[in-house]
C-alpha cells in the first residue's frame, strides 16, 4: 500500500523480509486483543527475527539501523499489531537510554547483552510518577522502595530501566536492573480498552538493590535529550502503522466480502463511487501521516549523526517536526480506524472479528499526552518563531 | 445539558420524571455492555414505567404521545443506554405497524394488549432477508418455515411482527405472532462490538402457524409508509442520545477526576482553555443533531396528524428532513464519543469504565444503512429538486 | 430550497411575497458588489415594500412581526444581498433600541415615525470606540464632539442612534438624532473586501446638539439586554442567508452551465455522483445552520414575550442558543460559499460573475467578534454549567 | 517558516538568495492583484534573476536544477505572488515540452535560446479546446487558423508552444512558434477573481505559418508523459506556496497589528491561546502539503533520471504521489488563506490590503481540474490497487 520506494532507499539488512512474521502476528491479533495479557510466544518470534538489536550500534554487534529504517520496521509491525510494535519500539528506546546515558562499560555490557541474549527491555522511568524512593546505600548504589505505574514492556522483560526519587538530593536516579532481581514484583494489572498486550502494568519494588555499576548518569545535552524525541517518534509511527493497518484490513474485507448497496447501480462493491472516495480519503490521511513521519525520522537521523556536538536549535527543529508528525498521525489513526467500518458495513461489527481494535488501540495510545499542547507548540513556532523547549514530552 | 424548554412545550404525562429509571440504567450500563445478552430486569423496569404504551393511541388506553415526545423519551434513555433505548423504540415501531397495517379488530387486540399486558415487541420484518417462506394454508392463514436475521427485540418479547416470502404470489406476507408460538426458536447469537443488548439475534421458524386474523394488510400509502421514517427517526434519536450521553459522561469525569496538564498554567482542569473548546465543539455537534432531530420530529408529527389523507410530497419532505437529521446525528454520535477521551485523558481508557461503549454503540448502529446514499438523497434534492422516493430506508 | 413549512407557521402579513423585490436585488448584486458605495435606489425598494416597520409593534402602526418572522425575512434578503439585509436588520435593531430604552413619548415619536416616514436607521453605538465625547449642556441635553467608526447604515439614513462618552460621569450617553442634524458628517470611507454596501463608514460630530427629549435611558435589565442578542441573531441569519444563497447560485449555475467531467461516465452534470454529494454536504450545512437559527429565534421570541419581567437565567439560555446558532452559521456561510466553486468549476471564476461575493461577504461579516470566544462560552456551559454573562457581544 | 534543512540538501546554485526579488514582488502584489493585466517589469526581474533557465539542462547552458529544487523555487515565489510563480512554472513546463518532444536541433535551438535570450514561454496547448485548425502545407509545415483559450503566459512571451487539430489526420499537431509571428493576436481578455496576472487570455491565429523545423513530435512514452505530472506538480507547489504565504502574512499582520480580545485575559495577541492554536493548525496544513509535495518531487526526479527507459508502472507511482500531494495542497491553500482572517480579525478585511488575494488565487487555481476525480484515482489504488492511467491531467 505504501510507496516506500519513493524515499531514499534503506539498505541495512535489518529491514528484511518480515512477511512470515507479520502474517503470523496478524492471524492471532484479534484473539490476543480479546485475551489481553502477555504475548510470550509472539515476543519470542520477534526476538528470533533479530529485531531487538535494531537500534544497537554495529560496534556491539547490533544492526546499527538508521532511524528511518527502525521506524519503518515498527510501522510494519504496527499495521498488524500495534501493541507488540510498541514493545519493540520501547526496547529500542531503552537501548538508546543506555547508549546516551551509559558509560563505556555499561554500553558494552547492556548493548552487547541485548544482542547476545535477545533481551526485551522494560521501562519504569515514568517521571510523572514519583512514588518510587531511591535511597543511597553509601557505596554509589541505591535501594529502591515503592511503586511505578504504566511500566510498558516490563512484564516478561529481561532488563529494565528505572527512575527513583532520591529524597536526600531531591533528584531523580536512573539505573538498569534485571527484571528478575529480588524484590521486584511485576503486577498483571494492565486492562485498558486497547493496546492490551503492551505489558504496561505497575511494578512494586521492595528493598531492591541497585549496584553502583548499574547507575546511569542522565545527561541533559541536546544529544541525550533526543531520547525523548525518539520515544515520541515511536508513538508517531505506531499511529501511522495503525492507520495503514486499518486501511489494509478495510481493503481486504471489502475485496472479500463487500456487496454493492441496493441502490448503488453498480455490480461490484469495488466500483461504488462513494466507497472509492472513502478509500481515497483514508489513504490521503495515511500518506500524509507517513510523509511527515518520514520527514521527522530523517531530521532525527541527521541530528543523531551529529552526536554529542548537537546544538539545541537543531534539536528543537527535530522536536518541532516530531510534534507535527505526531499530531497528523494521531488524527489519521483515529479517523481511518473509524472509517474502516463505513467502508466495510454492518457485518464487520461482529465481535469475533475485532475490527474495532484499530480504533481502540489508536484511542488508548493517542492519549499519552494531550494533543492540544502539542498543537500549541507548533502554533507558538508559527506565530512567534518560538521553538519547543525540552520537556518530558518534547 | 439540553435546552428542551426552547422548543414548543411537551405536555403529555408520558414525559414524566424518569430520573430514577435513568440512574439505575446508567449504573449498570458498563457491566451490561461487557456481558451482552439479555437485560430482562432492566426491560421490566422500562415496562413498569409505562413506557411501552408511549405510541399507543389514547383510544386503546395508551399514552397517545406525540412524536417529538416519544423521541425525547428515547433520547433520554439512549443517553445512558442506547441498546435498551433501541428496544423501546422498536416496540413503538411495531405498535405503529399494527396501527397502520391492522384492521380495527387487530388494532384493538394488539394495541390494547400492549397497554394491558406491558408487551415488548420483536421485529422479524427485515425485508432484505428473504429466507423465511410463508405458505398459504388455504384458510387465509400461513405456515412459516425458515430463518430471519437481525430480529431486534425478539428475544424476551411477548409479540413479534414477521414478514415471510410467499412463493405462490412472489410477495411478502406480514403478520403478528406471539413469540412463544410453537415452532419459533429465538437464538442467542447476537455478538457485536456495540449495542450488545438489543436482542437482535436470528430466529428460526419451523412449521409455525399464522392464523388468518393475525395477517396484516401492508398498505403502501404515504401515510402507512411513514412507518419507515418513524423507524429512521428512532435511529436518529439514538444517535443524538449517544452524543448527549457521551458529552454528559465526559463532563462528569472531568469534573470529578480531571487534572490540569503540567504545562497548562491553570489550577483546575475545568479552566483549561483547550478543554473548554473541546466541550464547546462537542456540544455544538450535539445541539445541531438535536435541533435537526426535533425539526424532523415536528415534521413527522404534522404529517402523522393528517392520517390516511397524507399526500406523497408532504411525506417526501418528511423523508428529506429525516435523512438530514440522521446524517448530522450519525456524525455527532461518532465524533463526540471519540472526543470524550481527548477530554478525559489516558486514565479514562481503563477497561472496566467501558467509556468506549458510546463509540462502539454509535459505530454499530450508524451502519444500519450507508451514510453515503443518504447524503446522495439530500444532494439530489439540493441540486435537482428531486425528493426522496419511498424505499426500505427512506 | 428550505422547508419552512416544517416549522410552526408564520402568519403575519409581513412575510408576504417578496419574489419581485428579491429578483430585482439579485439582478444587480454582482455589479453593486463591484461598485461598493450606497444603494439608494435598492434601499428605497425595501422601504416601499414596508419592511422597515417589521419590528415596530402594532400599537405604533408597525407589522408587529415575531422574531422568527423577522429573521426569516432577513434571511431571504441575505440570500441575494447580504449587505442590504444587514441594513434592514440594523434598522430593526435601532427600532428595538428605542423600544427598550425609550420612554412612552420617545417610543411614540420614533416608532410611529419609522412607520409613517419609512425611516432607515443608522447605528453609531459601537461601544468599543470611545472617541466621541458627550458634554452635558445643563438642560438635560448634550453636545457631541468626536468620531465613531463602523457606523453601519448611517449613510443615507434618516435617524441614527449614537453613544458618546460623558467625561464628567465616566459613563456612556445614548441618544437618537436625525442624521441630517447640523455638525454631523457621514464619511464615504467604507471599503472592505465584502459587505460593501452596508454603509458602515465613519461619522464625525462637531458640536452636535442633542435635545433632552432625544436622550435614551439605557437599561441593563435582562429584557433590555435582549437587544444584544437581537443584534447577534441578525448576524446569524445573515450567515444562514449567505449559505442558502450560495447554494442556490451553485444550483442555478450547474443546472444552466454544468458539463460532466471528461472521465465521469455520466451524460449530465446533475448526474455526477460526486457533484451530488457536494450539494448534499452544502445543504446539510445550510439546514443545520437554519435549524439552530430558528431554535434561537423561538427562544428569543419566548423571552421577548415575557417583557420586563424576564429573568437573567432565561435570558442567558437565549444567549447560549444564539451563540450556538451563530457559530454553526458562521462555518456554514464560509464553507458553502467556498464550495460553490467546486460545484461550478473553473469558468465560474470569471470576475464579472462575482460569485466570490458570497465568500467575501461571509468572510467580512464573520469577523465581527472572534468565533473562538463564542465557542468558549458554549464550552464553559457544557463543561461547568456556567451560562454566558451579559457582554457587548452576548 | 519551513524546515527545508530537514530534506536532503539542494546544492544547485539556482536556489540562491532570492530575498531581494521576493521582497520587491511582495511589495506590489496587492496593487497588481487589483490591477490585473500584465506584469512586464516584474517578469523582467524574474528573468534577470536567471530563473527562466532553471529547467534547462547544463548542456544547453541552463541551471540543470533537479525537480525538488525547481519546485522549491516556484513555492518561494508563490508565497508572495502565485500568479508570477505560475508563469515561471509554465515556462519550465514548455522547456520540458521541447526537451521531451524535440529533436536534437530543436533542443539546442530552443533550450539554448531560452538561456541566452531569457525567453518567457507561453502555452497554447490546452487539449480540451479544439477550435484551432492545423492545415498541412505540404512541406512538413502547417498553417494555423482559429483560437485557443486559457493560454497561460502567452501575453508578453517570446516563444510559445501550440497544439492544433489537423482535420486530414484527426490528430493533434504540436509546434513551437515565436509569439510575435505574423497572424498571432494575443487578447487581453483574462479577468478572473484571482491569479489575475497569469496572462492566461485567449489567442487568435490567422493564417499563421509553422515551419517544418518548428513541428514537435509528441511522444507518448512514460518518460515523455512525465510532462503532465511536471505540470500538475507546478500547480501543487503553487498551492503549497499560497498556503505558506498566507500563513506568513497572517504572522506578520498579527505581530504588527494584533490586539488581544477584550475577554481573553492576555496582554498580547501572540499569547492568546486560541490564536496560537489557529496558527498551529494552519502550519500543520502547510507542512503536510509541503511534505507530500517534496515526496512527489523526489519521486518525479527519480523517474526523470531514468530517462526514456522509464517504465509505465514507475511513472504511474509518480502520478499517484502527484495526485496525493495536489489534493492535500489544494485543501491547505484554501483553508489557510481563509483562516488567515480569523487570525487577523476584522480590520484585515480593508480592501486595499487585498489579503483576500490568497484565497482568491487559491480558489481560481484549484479549479483547474476537479478534486473529486483525483480523489477517485487515489481511492481506486487504495481499494483495488489500480494505478492511475495516463490522461490529460494525470
Amino acid at each position: 500500500m505504501t510507496n516506500t520506494h519513493m524515499w531514499p532507499p534503506l539498505s541495512a539488512p535489518t529491514v528484511r523480509d518480515l512477511a512470515g512474521l507479520l502474517d503470523a502476528l496478524r492471524a492471532s491479533a484479534a484473539q490476543r486483543d480479546r485475551d489481553g495479557g502477555h504475548a510470550a510466544g509472539e515476543k519470542q518470534w520477534i526476538a528470533d527475527a533479530g529485531l531487538l538489536a535494531l537500534a544497537v550500534p554495529h560496534e556491539f554487534g547490533g544492526s546499527g539501523a538508521r532511524w528511518p529504517e527502525i521506524y519503518e520496521t515498527i510501522r510494519r509491525i504496527a499495521r498488524v499489531d500495534s501493541a507488540l510494535a510498541h514493545l519493540l519500539g520501547f526496547t529500542c528506546l531503552q537501548v538508546v537510554s543506555v547508549n546516551v546515558w551509559g558509560n563505556p562499560e555499561q554500553r558494552a555490557r547492556y548493548l552487547g547483552g541485548t544482542v547476545e541474549g535477545r533481551w526485551w527491555w522494560g521501562n519504569a522511568v515514568n517521571p510523572l510518577d514519583t512514588r518510587l524512593v531511591a535511597s543511597a546505600t553509601g557505596d554509589g548504589g541505591y535501594r529502591l522502595d515503592g511503586q511505578k505505574g504504566f511500566c510498558s514492556g516490563t512484564r516478561g522483560s529481561h532488563m529494565m530501566t528505572v527512575s527513583g526519587h532520591d529524597p536526600s538530593t531531591g533528584k531523580a536516579v536512573f539505573a538498569v536492573v534485571p527484571t528478575t532481581r529480588e524484590g521486584i514484583t511485576v503486577h498483571e494489572d494492565w486492562n485498558p480498552i486497547g493496546q492490551r498486550q503492551t505489558d504496561s502494568g505497575s511494578v512494586s519494588f521492595a528493598q531492591v538493590k541497585v549496584e553502583p555499576h548499574e547507575v546511569l548518569e542522565r545527561a541533559d545535552t541536546p544529544y541525550a535529550s533526543l531520547r525523548t524525541l525518539i520515544s515520541q517518534q515511536v508513538l508517531t509511527n505506531l499511529f501511522v502503522g495503525i492507520a495503514q493497518g486499518a486501511l489494509e484490513e478495510a481493503r481486504a474485507y471489502v475485496t472479500q466480502h463487500g456487496k454493492p448497496w441496493i441502490s448503488s447501480g453498480v455490480d461490484k462493491a469495488t466500483d461504488d463511487p462513494y466507497l472509492i472516495q472513502r478509500f481515497g480519503e483514508m489513504r490521503l490521511q495515511a500518506v500524509s501521516a507517513e510523509a511527515l513521519a518520514a520527514r521527522a525520522a530523517y531530521a532525527l537521523e541527521d541530528a543523531w549523526q551529529q552526536g554529542p556536538a548537537l546544538d539545541a536549535q537543531t534539536r528543537a527543529h527535530v522536536a518541532l517536526a516530531t510534534s507535527e508528525a505526531k499530531i497528523v498521525a494521531h488524527r489519521a489513526a483515529l479517523d481511518v480506524s473509524e472509517k474502516l467500518f463505513d467502508a466495510c458495513g454492518a457485518r464487520a461489527t461482529h465481535a469475533p472479528l475485532a475490527l474495532d481494535r484499530f480504533w481502540r488501540n489508536a484511542r488508548v495510545h493517542t492519549l499519552h499526552d494531550p494533543l492540544d499542547y502539542r498543537v500549541r507548540d507548533v502554533g507558538r513556532y508559527a506565530l512567534s518563531g518560538t521553538l519547543p523547549e525540552v520537556s518530558l514530552y518534547t
